[in-house]
């Protein structure tokens, strides 16, 4: 293989025979192009190799040709989580029609950085930010570069100036202490979600928030970081501080059903003694013994209405934050 | 937000009051340029969001922004397979202490065209091709657009020109076969994986060749696609044709382990009555009971030769396909 070094347009228009202009709309689909030079530049595209620079045609054609989904995640924490994989199902489903091509750009050693230069190199049209944390927030690049991007979840800060959509998590997780409630649960616990975003946060405030007005002590916390080892080494936590808990809110599924297995590999009854109420409505939850009662996290809109304000954004439409409502999937765990 | 129209150079020389040559140079790092002259267009290049043209500075600073890693596979097979995970988690390891972002670009709706035009579009420096199909087949872009790229995995046409590193899948489906025989199995059948894949049609043909050289039957032969689910059922498939076979290889864990779990779900006992033995040593290989005997897969070393076989490329070096060779782990499935 040859050493690298790019073919510019001007390479195109010599081979083509043709003036770096008329290569240039030919490049660029212009219509006004001669079939016959058109045939020859795009000859010379080929023999050559050439690689239209993506700015310059963003300018003529306005055409999206690829968005990044960003996760600052691992990618063992992204593969082990069906979160993710649902999330990405659908925003590439909301774009079976397109020519957009969607990129996953995962979280990695020196993530914070490579990731900033990325999206400053103007390889992208715009990006949806998923399962951001305090510390990476990634809006003051995004303000610089002035590229269209979305927060798939409520950034940290709050109103960063970057539109987002996310379910009403606060909401979500008062109906499933309210759900626990109801049924007479005196004792209740919870297993909280990462404290450094929004959906761990913000479950463990609709919690509070519920408890405090029943009259209960909310004192009951343990937190996970949402995945399922978490879940089990937290919820062993919750039963040596408090044997006599009757009911517990885990802030995932992912992390509920190792909560579940936890509490019933010590021979206590789910939900006769302890009942577990999750949060997702995942795949896993109708698996479990006993099917697991979730809020739902409706995963595949909230994709969906991401891919929507992004297009929006790219046409230059103003667009304003989405809080989707939720409910409750009740089945026999709580 | 305001329409779309991208800066270009010259905006950014206006802003910073240098001339074109001056904002070109600042922006491609060249240190001839006074430092004040720097500071002006940096100012400049923020306040405009200017993203710089990649293929111009390629040519200056020859540096890697970023390399695609293209599966051409839809996100639920990807995420559902853990060999994709550990490959992923190996290559962004590998470039830990480089500047390099990774993009996964997984197949979608369409994904063939999509791909092709996103690797046409000079958004990414490399890519690496994994797990490739028959009828994906990527090389004719990759050759038009001198794009640097690898297969991970042979490519199914074999050479085509494009360098690829592979494990011999051959020559571990031959060791899990003579294991098999070597135990004095003498009706064996093998689950075998797409055909449309050298994954898939090298194992088959190396199970094949042992069992012909040691004159048995080579006819009990089922095809998965690598999925849990197709292990299942085409395990189904030769318990039904041959209650009477005593060995089975599967070409890959996932499919194993599913095809373990349907024997046992008949009363059938492993390895007593039926030795099983998979492909990849995953690390659920070790958790099935009894425990997978399988041949190694070295995923890791895979993953971070072809990243170095990509770099090699990118520096115009001339470089040549890369087979690892394989052993099998011995432990209680057969």
């Amino acid at each position: 293989m040859p050493a690298r070094r790019l073919p510019t347009l001007e390479d195109v228009a010599a081979r083509a025979g043709v003036s770096r202009a008329t290569a240039s709309r030919a490049v660029n689909l212009d219509p006004r192009v001669r079939s016959q030079s058109r045939l020859a530049v795009e000859a010379a595209v080929t023999e050559l190799g050439y690689r239209p620079n993506r700015a310059a045609r963003s300018l003529v054609i306005q055409e999206v040709d690829s968005i990044a989904v960003v996760v600052p995640e691992a990618e063992d924490r992204v593969f082990a989580d069906p979160f993710f994989a649902s999330m990405l199902a659908s925003i590439t489903q909301r774009l079976a029609d397109s020519p957009v091509q969607v990129l996953l750009a995962m979280g990695q050693p020196g993530g914070r950085q490579k990731i900033e230069r990325y999206l400053r190199g103007g390889y992208t049209d715009g990006a949806i930010i998923v399962s951001h944390h305090r510390d990476d927030d990634l809006s003051g690049v995004l303000h610089e570069t002035k590229l269209p991007a979305v927060y798939l979840g409520r950034p940290y800060a709050g109103d960063v100036g970057i539109p987002w959509v996310d379910v009403d998590n606060n909401f979500g997780a008062t109906l499933a202490a309210e759900h626990l409630i109801g049924q007479g649960r005196r004792r209740l616990a919870t297993i909280a979600g990462p404290q450094d975003m929004a959906a761990g946060s913000d479950r463990l405030a609709g919690w509070r928030a519920a408890l405090d007005g029943a009259g209960l002590a909310s004192d009951l916390v343990e937190f996970g970081d949402f995945t399922s080892a978490s879940g089990a080494a937290a919820m062993e936590r919750l039963l040596e501080r408090a044997p006599e808990l009757d009911g517990v809110f885990v802030a995932s599924d992912l992390m509920a059903v190792a909560a579940m297995h936890e509490i019933q590999s010590r021979g206590i009854a789910v939900p006769e003694q302890i009942a577990v109420v999750g949060f997702d409505d995942s795949h896993a939850a109708q698996l479990t013994r006993p099917p697991l009662t979730t809020v739902i996290n409706p995963v595949g809109e909230l994709a969906g209405r991401a891919v929507d304000l992004l297009l929006q954004l790219m046409k230059g439409e103003a667009v304003d934050p989405v809080v989707l409502q939720t409910q409750m999937v009740k089945r026999t765990s709580g």
